[in-house]
């Protein structure tokens, strides 16, 4: 058996050194080894064969989507992988109308679940920052993003799951029962786990009713003590907001640089955007009132975003945050999540290990959910103070994290880039744990080998 | 070592003979073996110290809570065994309103848990039927209940567990943060495993505000069949009911007899039972007059029931139904859950098995997320007929759950006495999945042997 007998057409199948560069990295900056083949699978009857030739010929394997993770996860790291590529899988087969359920294939991209169960008048929430990363690598990671604040994660959203297993069988895990008590949940078990347990190869995804009215807001504060005491005060008053974003004046202008667009608010070095979805109209309108009246001292500016056109601007700006910055420096983005009375705390924290370190830390973050994104920016600094300013900070900072019952990554995984943070954080016995379940499923560690441990 | 070592006072050690009856059985009616001992722990270091102790013997090990369980879960078949009963650890320890969670420890009531929080403005939302079963045992069965249709079960209210693993040492799975990619999912993979994989000696729930306003609503209809267009009706139309139930007149009248209280409408054959909850109270007047104009036609009577006595009244009758039965007849009673566009067509077919098999089948259930309570009633039945009839029924009940995509158990769980069906219903590659993940955590196979499969 060779792999031309399972993938026959020339344009799906690269060996050695006909593999293209974008596969030896992602957006994690990570060097790589050699490459024995990119596959890319159209049904997942190929997937299954290509397992199982990896299996024969003893060949570590790697599941790949659009390539936008930030961890590391999808880097051939070992030298010799089999590269499985699903972005060929990209249909969308069904939405059933009557269980709520959108049935696709995983290499669909985010932004296209989204228009179309939008078109019809449904929503799916998860919405991370990447709207081009694919819906197998939401799942892979478990996905954040905007709206976990009100309506959760990935895994919230994932009703049944269609998997090849590191043997080469498939196994459909969960079901489109709402209620199960009904033996493990192995479904939850494949979520986040970085494609070291198996390959996604079709997915049934809860949606709900697209909800007929939002409204955004922005709040400007003096300072990110501010800014943070904004978000405590907005969450204990049940303003339950559809997303509650918190950046720095210091971060935005990278944006604003980027796009040559000026963010409404010019004044304070810390904001709040905010959105808030209700069926009924005159619920966010009761719900801005009691914003501004809890923020009215607290705030420099509340500035209601009333047009569709004024909220997209805004939003514009907080999407392109990531994109602006990789024009301008070399930089490294966490995902640190720390309990919500604890975001406060370590979001100012950073900003000590900034005068501390030398090094210029900026902050952006999903404030309802307390998971902020700390990048550390290398600027003018040489590779080798660059790299021993940062090790030096990322050791601080995740020992805060660690102090405050916090996790190194909230929604961009641990791949290779955090394995020593999570060794640090978790408890042995856990960790053993994983090992084992790992060892069970997956015995010749063929999945995703190095990566989460 | 011995094992009044470990548990050094006498109310809380049961040697043999001693070992009173109550612990060899459950709600399930399961013949049982010769137990080793009983031990009634105060800590967690004792739970572990016992789990130690019984590896050291090669006792085999069962957790136990309050013995509400119905699917035989917590009975001993293998002889030997050591059952440790978590009563004694029934602390609630604390109530932290910054990160919205409640620590408790497993031998916790439900009823306690949701008296305690709601006299302080939170809401615990699982409300399963026993309201004197353990939070231990509903975490061990992903326990789901009445409000499961808008609030999920049990494990969306699990934040954080410790966990005493087969080995006799402890774990904590899970953190009080809100988002993770830290890892595998191994919180998820407990809950709902029916004591299998560890014991949990701690909990953080999360709660939520108490919603401000509810009204209930009785709605009667000429026939099952109908009763069951109602439900689609409702869940078309957005109105979100915090809890939808559907019995049949044949089934509350068995409540009805025992509590000498009349149901509020004595027309036709089924009911549905819905509350809608809020923090506005027009928006609870607004979709109950979308109910009523949608089900005009549909309902012969729409009756709100709207003083607190009258809505209490109606709830208790159907809090009832399961302890009624218990006066009048043996009877079995199932929680299959199907997707919930198959809902009415699983509850009208256990009508026509009941006429195929000659054996009284009654209805009760979560119409809202399609979990049923079919009850099948001995009557005058001899034992061999009651047996023959009782299991061929089942044959045909289970084999049409598993055409119509459904589980064989939403919210009871596997226990010994649905082993078979589930073996039927899933796939061997997903069963294998999980004796590989149960061999990985518990290798000489001391936690609740032979239970789920």
């Amino acid at each position: 058996m060779q792999l031309q007998d399972i993938i026959p057409d020339k344009g799906r199948l690269f060996l050695n050194n006909e593999v293209p560069e974008v596969y030896k990295t992602d957006y994690s900056y990570q060097k790589v080894a050699k490459v024995h083949a990119v596959a890319r699978p159209n049904t997942t009857e190929e997937v299954m064969g290509l397992v199982k030739f990896a299996n024969e010929e003893a060949l570590p394997i790697i599941a790949r989507g659009s390539g936008t993770g930030v961890a590391g996860s999808q880097v051939p790291i070992n030298g010799g992988e089999l590269i499985i590529d699903v972005q060929n899988m990209n249909r969308i087969l069904e939405l059933d109308e009557e269980t709520m359920t959108l049935t696709v294939e995983p290499g669909v991209q985010l932004n296209e679940i989204q228009t179309f169960v939008e078109s019809k008048g449904y929503f799916y929430p998860p919405d991370p920052g990447s709207k081009n990363s694919t819906i197998g690598g939401n799942i892979a990671t478990n996905a954040g993003g905007m709206r976990a604040v009100k309506y959760g994660t990935t895994r919230d959203y994932v009703r049944e799951l269609e998997v090849v297993l590191p043997d080469g069988e498939k196994v459909t895990l969960g079901s489109l029962n709402i209620k199960s008590s009904s033996g493990y949940d192995l479904k939850n078990l494949f979520i986040g786990s970085e494609g070291t347990l198996g390959i996604t190869t079709k997915i049934k995804l809860k949606v709900l009713p697209l909800p007929k009215f939002k409204k955004s807001v922005l709040l400007a504060f003096q300072s990110l003590k501010d800014a943070t005491n904004g978000v405590l005060t907005i969450l204990q008053n049940s303003i339950e907001p559809t997303a509650l974003e918190l950046f720095e004046r210091s971060t935005i202008e990278y944006s604003e640089r980027f796009t040559n667009i000026a963010l409404q608010s010019q004044k304070g070095d810390a904001y709040l955007l905010m959105t808030i979805d209700s069926n009924e109209e005159e619920t966010i309108s009761r719900k801005l009132d009691i914003v501004k009246s809890i923020l009215t001292n607290q705030a420099l500016e509340i500035i209601p975003l009333l047009t569709q056109e004024e909220e997209e601007k805004a939003w514009f700006l907080r999407d392109n945050i990531l994109v602006a910055l990789m024009q301008f420096t070399e930089f490294e983005m966490l995902d640190e999540v720390v309990p919500i009375n604890k975001f406060a705390e370590m979001i100012n924290y950073t900003k000590e290990l900034q005068e501390k370190h030398g090094l210029k830390v900026i902050n952006f973050g999903h404030a309802g959910d307390g998971n902020i994104h700390t990048v550390l920016m290398k600027e003018d600094l040489d590779d080798v103070t660059w790299q021993t300013k940062r090790k030096a900070l990322l050791d601080d900072l995740y020992d805060k994290v660690a102090e405050l019952g916090g996790l190194p990554s909230a929604e961009h995984g641990i791949g290779i880039i955090k394995k020593g943070y999570l060794e640090k954080m978790r408890h042995p016995v856990e960790l053993d744990l994983m090992r084992k379940i790992k060892n069970a499923i997956d015995p010749n560690n063929l999945l995703n080998r190095g990566k989460i441990f």
